[in-house]
């Protein structure tokens, strides 16, 4: 893992952050002949793509580092190596600050352009950000499960998360449990977390929801949990830029947008709406069991998707 | 609001519980002329249905008690007015254990059949159970929003609960957020909690979710919250009697089972289930903005939709 360190910086919110450490990974080296891609990566996630988006990253997959030079940072207020001092204790970190991270270190590895930036969910919002605010900067541009603005219903969904957070010191538990609802849906937990024996109590679906919670614990912490959950809120292309629209309209790179048909926390429609407001973009759409988790776990199809997309993937 | 003391009992779950009181109230008095309505009241309610279920209870509403003699006990683990002691600090309470303490107040009101049992949510799946175990009793049954079985989903949205509830003190408002979440959808926070300013934190959705978070707080404790949540994950018609299917095929009443297409927690596909496996079943579907809370605010289409199935309910 590599570090950045960059200036002092006055988020979005007006709350001062200094001694800003970025932590990133580069995956494949820098050569004239290889293809930049970058990552922008989700909520409880971090720059090691090679593990978390498995199936699409890593050796044997499309996006190799034989071929490619792919690069993810740790996003500002994860807890995954990038750390900063801050006025507030819990500042508000505005997606748009999450890029203007982003842009700083592509600059500091003097890159003059993209050729992949790819994100889903919250990394999707990043995606979509970095491509508005610097359109000729991103050539190709591939989001999933994401949205341009975020819901009250996905808003309400983190705050009840939140107010887990703050019940206890084991509300991230309870939190994780309750995102795994909005990552899943009825199917999922029906298919997977079935009982088949009669009983009154200690359901598998039960066990499962505490095995998760217990497992997220061990690997975050409430202060990352609850700024990257308020980062999602902020979610809003239009904001100062006269409208959604005319934001999107921005956006020049060569773009493809996934929605799964199953995803509860950030619908299809939410998907088509950004696809019809992009200039060169296609709309895809994809089955999943899993819900808005499948744009982790359906690699495949969405490798498949890609390579239909976009020309330079092809050879 | 009248109180029924009942024998020592021992749960389906082999704890055994004393003192057992039994809040309940009559709206109308007992007349020969006047038929028999019975109200399986849901989660957070109470014997007031009158309150609870107004547009189909109360003066000028379908049941009303100039017409009907309209009874509703508290359930067993409820916090409104129905009490017990136990061996158990919290005891698993199935929904067979609640029927039971339904038809030992039946039968101390000398009632020897009722006309109309009512439920929706975790009062359906009382009104089902009740119409399996003694099918002679109950000569018309109208479920809505409910099921046979609980779902792995269900019990995940409750364990989430549970969760949040173990966490610490102020748990069971995080509790209501996330039950609220099953309770509506997407489209309902759409509609009801979008902001029209463009801002960086407080949202409206989220102060809805504390709002109603706090609300229940003052109302509710965090046993009953927890009890009652256990008790629905034990629904299963279909417990030590071969099959659900088998269980449904003792129903004896004419039925009729409402599904609310918007219901993310109880799927339509749930009651379209019921109603296929209950001899003299209809099933109808409504459409509602407000997902599964449908049940309790879609009172005039549930209205016209009782009328058209019961002959009883038209003069």
């Amino acid at each position: 893992m590599k570090h950045f360190k960059t200036e002092d910086f006055v988020l979005e919110s007006g709350t001062k952050i200094s001694d800003v450490n970025i932590a990133y990974q580069i995956f494949g080296d820098f050569s004239p002949s290889k293809k930049i891609v970058w990552v922008c990566h989700a909520l409880t996630a971090n720059s090691d793509v090679e593990d978390w988006w498995n199936g699409l990253f890593g050796k044997n997959n499309l996006f190799n580092s034989e071929k490619y030079t792919i690069i993810c940072a740790n996003i500002l207020g994860s807890c995954y190596g990038t750390s900063f001092k801050s006025e507030e204790n819990l500042p508000i970190i505005s997606i748009r600050d999450m890029v203007e991270m982003h842009q700083r270190l592509a600059d500091f590895l003097e890159i003059s352009k993209i050729d992949f930036l790819l994100g889903g969910s919250l990394g999707g919002m990043q995606a979509l950000e970095w491509s508005v605010t610097n359109p000729d900067f991103i050539k190709n541009l591939f989001v999933i499960a994401t949205n341009a603005k975020h819901s009250p219903w996905g808003i309400a969904f983190n705050e009840a998360q939140r107010m887990a957070l703050h019940s206890g010191e084991n509300g991230i538990e309870a939190a994780r449990a309750i995102a795994l609802l909005s990552y899943r849906n009825y199917e999922t937990f029906n298919e997977t977390q079935k009982d088949d024996e009669e009983k009154l109590n200690h359901f598998r679906a039960s066990s499962y929801q505490n095995y998760q919670g217990e497992k997220l614990k061990k690997r975050f912490t409430n202060e990352s949990y609850w700024m990257l959950s308020k980062s999602m809120d902020t979610q809003n292309l239009g904001r100062n830029r006269t409208s959604i629209e005319n934001a999107l309209s921005k956006i020049k790179a060569k773009t493809l947008v996934i929605g799964i048909e199953s995803d509860l926390l950030f619908p299809v429609s939410e998907q088509k709406y950004l696809a019809k407001n992009i200039k060169n973009a296609k709309f895809e759409i994809i089955k999943s069991l899993y819900g808005h988790d499948g744009f982790l776990l359906e690699t495949e199809k969405i490798s498949e998707l890609l390579k239909n997309h976009f020309e330079d993937l092809k050879s």
